[in-house]
């Protein structure tokens, strides 16, 4: 394995709000965020998801202090989904979300108004144009949204982890942060700003290999040890998968990866529509791949779904390599 | 191209009903049938469908002629779905359902007492147990299994042509003959009976190209004759669907190769629903390949699906050589 | 309390089929219909619903030996619901689905075609058009109207014990027999023919008191003690109800008293629709009863139900004392 | 008529926020929280509903304007509901959302951020437990609740103008404010606090006569005479309906003559649940009002619903009378 050297995108870095629930993946993200050049973390909203908020703050809080990272404000954000009661992931994500690594707790403070008005300061008062970075369900975002809908001025995107369009994990059909709450992801892809939709298509794609992750478990650098161990917890879950079995996810960071540099991923604009009716396709994204007319149009029943910016493939190496050199492993 | 030399794969014919909505490719499932010496055409039932159900009933009657087949009980059934109003598709089929090729009126007579009464007898009539091959919305199966559940006695399976696993073509997700009458194929997949779904995964795959069904078009024998002018209207339809613009496809007649040579296809068995709800997902064949552990049966609220063999790929080239064979094209 | 005497509403008896569950109210339906002499009850057709179907055969024997009741065809119907499992009221209809009154098994025979060909025979063979009067849930007839939509023009209309305009039993919002069967009722109240909704709002207020059942049960005509009988088993249900405790219910028999004298009833057309989808109204009936323009319109989002004369109010003296008249009881 | 003394209910004013669409019957509520002495209104939050959400914080400054109040943080809240699009009731409530009465603009600033802020304020800073009073779709405190939870600390209840137990207006079976977000309805239902539930039902019932309300329009007081205006303009819209039609009702003022007099309603706890899926009774509040056992706990398919006090009744003319004489009516 040969890792490119880093080159920001942009001469002047990004500035991106993430919306996590850490776990394991968000944890990898997090990494990723904080340590890439191109990226200028202007707040971090916690959410229920994975685990409970008061767990993926603590979480939060402690993946930071192990990437030494500079203050950056931490809100903690909604207790549980619009309509759903909370459901956390802790079959995937350990008992305390976070891959159960013991990790110290942190004694850095949260922002003291809550994440919505966090989310509102950090995109008003941002320079440039924020880019909304959700690796979790979309509850913060959509009520963000909703309560101040002035933000979408100073928005200049949402790249969301979530979705999917060939089949699900929370469902058959349903991929779990949409899933976890459906009426948020309505909410955030019917906003009209640019949506890139880092769905489960893409998601499963970009693998750490065993012996590469094992590596990072002994560096030094106390980060990227973290790693390692989070991405040996992923691949214990995995294991049976013989699609992704072979190695542990990056997952969320990688849509982060995506935000850094857009060309990793190939995009088709296509129409998305969240089912929300009860029953067994509520969560899923429903993605309109037509190129002929359907029965739909014909007979008058279609309904536009809102374009999304779907990824369809990744450069799955350009992508694990750009992560492990960012967050810092040793070639 | 050539053409295997055909050998039936079993020594005494199949029992076979068929469902249809002719239809171009109902047509071409016709003649791939009756011409079959493995499969002993019991009865056929039309339904509204592509068209209305007198249109259908004229339709397979002359598609019968055009065959110069022996009598075979032709059977007028269902004017409508279930709950849904009959809505053809006649801008895929034409106006009157099957390419506006002006064949002459038949004189053959219809099955006197209904699609019902004749698809019971022919089921219980028969001396081995009979496949069910719907190639068309699943109203007539529906009321069948509804009506007289006896009949499941004698039924070794269905074959259907429906579904999609990856997208469809009435909607973003479901495919035509389950959108047309969803209710109807979820009692057909909730029967208890093995289910082969031929879904639009596989349908799309088979194709005759320009060079060889205008071939067929200057055959002396007025079938298959008709089989290359059918081809030419599929062409013309799908010409602008980059993955299968390249010929005319065969459509619902893959389904009836799959009867014949079931080895033709690459199938798995996997639990699948019917989305019935209100709105987008409506008609969807929700079919669940996940290998690893869900939130929904996590927090226990999955639902147990119908093992469905679905097809998920076939031998393109051996089904189309196989139909040609079989119609009667000259290698 | 006096019965006033007997007078047909019609100098010829009208031509009925009848679909029932029996049950303990159809049975006391059964009794009115057979023995009212302006009522010619052509065929009686069996269907899943308080009990299994069997069952509801046997009880409907039995209750036609109590009464004495001369050649009419029962026949057997469908076993489940279109979609729905079935799910019997045993614990409104005790274990038999009758009241356990340990009737002696009948030795009539059934007709050997199903109901659907005996309900098609007794429409189509009928010289009058002919009233369907289901009681149970409308399976039996849904199956009929698609399969046989020919009937139609022999059927004067439907009148239906089913549905409610302010609330549920089977559920907060949904009546028995339409929540049994809720696809079922759609394709009835769908289907163009004149239909009269007997629902909750008058069937819980016919009441027979306990001095007046009590008597009943003493009657040397086995018919008018079983009547008492199911009376008293009624009663016991439904005892805690402050609204109908104070008697039992004659139920079901009120649609055939609305039949035979629709004087009875006060009705009001208005558009009525099933709801469908899943949750918690799914089988309610949406009786739409504005007089003013709503949102719907304005915005365009309504539906067109279907008109159907819905009953508001019912004279519940006069039908109960038509009731007991009719079955024979001494006043 | 005769207006009884106004004796405040409790001792010490009560603290209220009202969430309002101004609107005709907002426009009543306001005149009779506002000079109500047992009521201390805290704040109130606008709502996109009968208008846009700039017109509604236009009207409601007008209003009181009119009624010459002292200053009360007025703020803007949603412009649109949760899921839905904005969806005015122009038909009803005129152009301008206040019946075209050509109210001079207000000068009165608004409450600089935003409803959200304002109610979380309003509710956290007051040192007796709050009443919440949404006339209007409930978005605002929906999102109030989802994103600031602690406030039901010091929430006292929520008394509601919305739904309905027995038929709706916007549609068949929906209400305007619970149709207008349905989400948002269930949110406030399902959130654990006391909630009043003052529908339809009682909202048709507190009629003021034309004799009445003409005397109000000469009064001198400008807000009694406008309160005159706005009764004849109801008056006008319900005409037609033969239930209310004889008068002008108070409308959205009924609910809080309920806060201030709570003896005025007869309410009934029952569970209650928003009925969300597509469709038509999308919108619809289910109130469950059996006694007895059903089909659905049976079945093991029931629901538990939200435990809400669901008015059944009012004193239509002692809160006749009490908004009146409170507003400064002239008896
Ligand atoms: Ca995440
Ligand atoms: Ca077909
Ligand atoms: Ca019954
Ligand atoms: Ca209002």
């Amino acid at each position: 394995m040969t890792h490119a050297p880093l080159e920001p995108s942009t001469t002047q870095a990004q500035p991106v709000v993430l919306d996590v629930d850490t776990g394991v993946d968000d944890a990898l993200a997090l990494m990723f965020a904080v340590r890439h050049p191109g990226l200028d973390v202007r707040g971090i909203s916690c959410v229920a998801g994975n685990a409970d908020v008061d767990q993926v703050v603590a979480n939060t809080l402690a993946v930071l202090d192990a990437l030494d990272a500079p203050e950056i404000p931490v809100a903690r954000g909604a207790e549980q989904p619009l309509l759903e009661t909370a459901r956390d992931a802790r079959h995937v994500h350990g008992a305390d979300g976070l891959g159960d690594q013991g990790l110290p707790a942190s004694s850095r403070a949260t922002f003291g108004g809550g994440a919505l008005e966090m989310m509102r300061m950090a995109v008003l008062d941002s320079p440039e144009p924020v880019t909304l970075v959700p690796l979790a369900p979309m509850t913060n975002v959509a009520l963000l949204l909703r309560a101040y809908p002035e933000v979408k001025q100073n928005i200049a995107g949402i790249v969301a982890m979530g979705g999917a369009v060939t089949g699900g994990n929370a469902t058959a059909s349903a991929e779990f942060n949409v899933w976890h709450d459906p009426e948020a992801a309505a909410i955030v892809l019917g906003a009209g700003l640019p949506v890139t939709m880092y769905g489960l298509d893409v998601f499963s794609q970009v693998v750490v290999e065993q012996a590469t992750y094992e590596v990072l478990r002994d560096d030094p650098d106390p980060a990227v040890a973290l790693a390692g161990r989070l991405l040996a917890h992923s691949h214990g879950v995995i294991r049976s998968d013989p699609a992704v079995g072979h190695g542990g996810l990056i997952g969320d960071a990688g849509a982060v990866c995506a935000v850094a540099r857009p060309e990793l991923l190939t995009t088709h604009r296509w129409p998305v529509h969240v089912a929300l009716a009860p029953g067994l396709t509520r969560g899923q994204t429903v993605v309109d791949r037509r190129y002929v007319l359907g029965e739909d149009s014909v007979h008058g029943v279609d309904s536009l779904g809102h374009l999304v910016d779907v990824a369809l493939d990744v450069d799955a190496e350009g992508t694990r390599d750009l992560f492990l050199t960012t967050i810092g492993a040793r070639p």
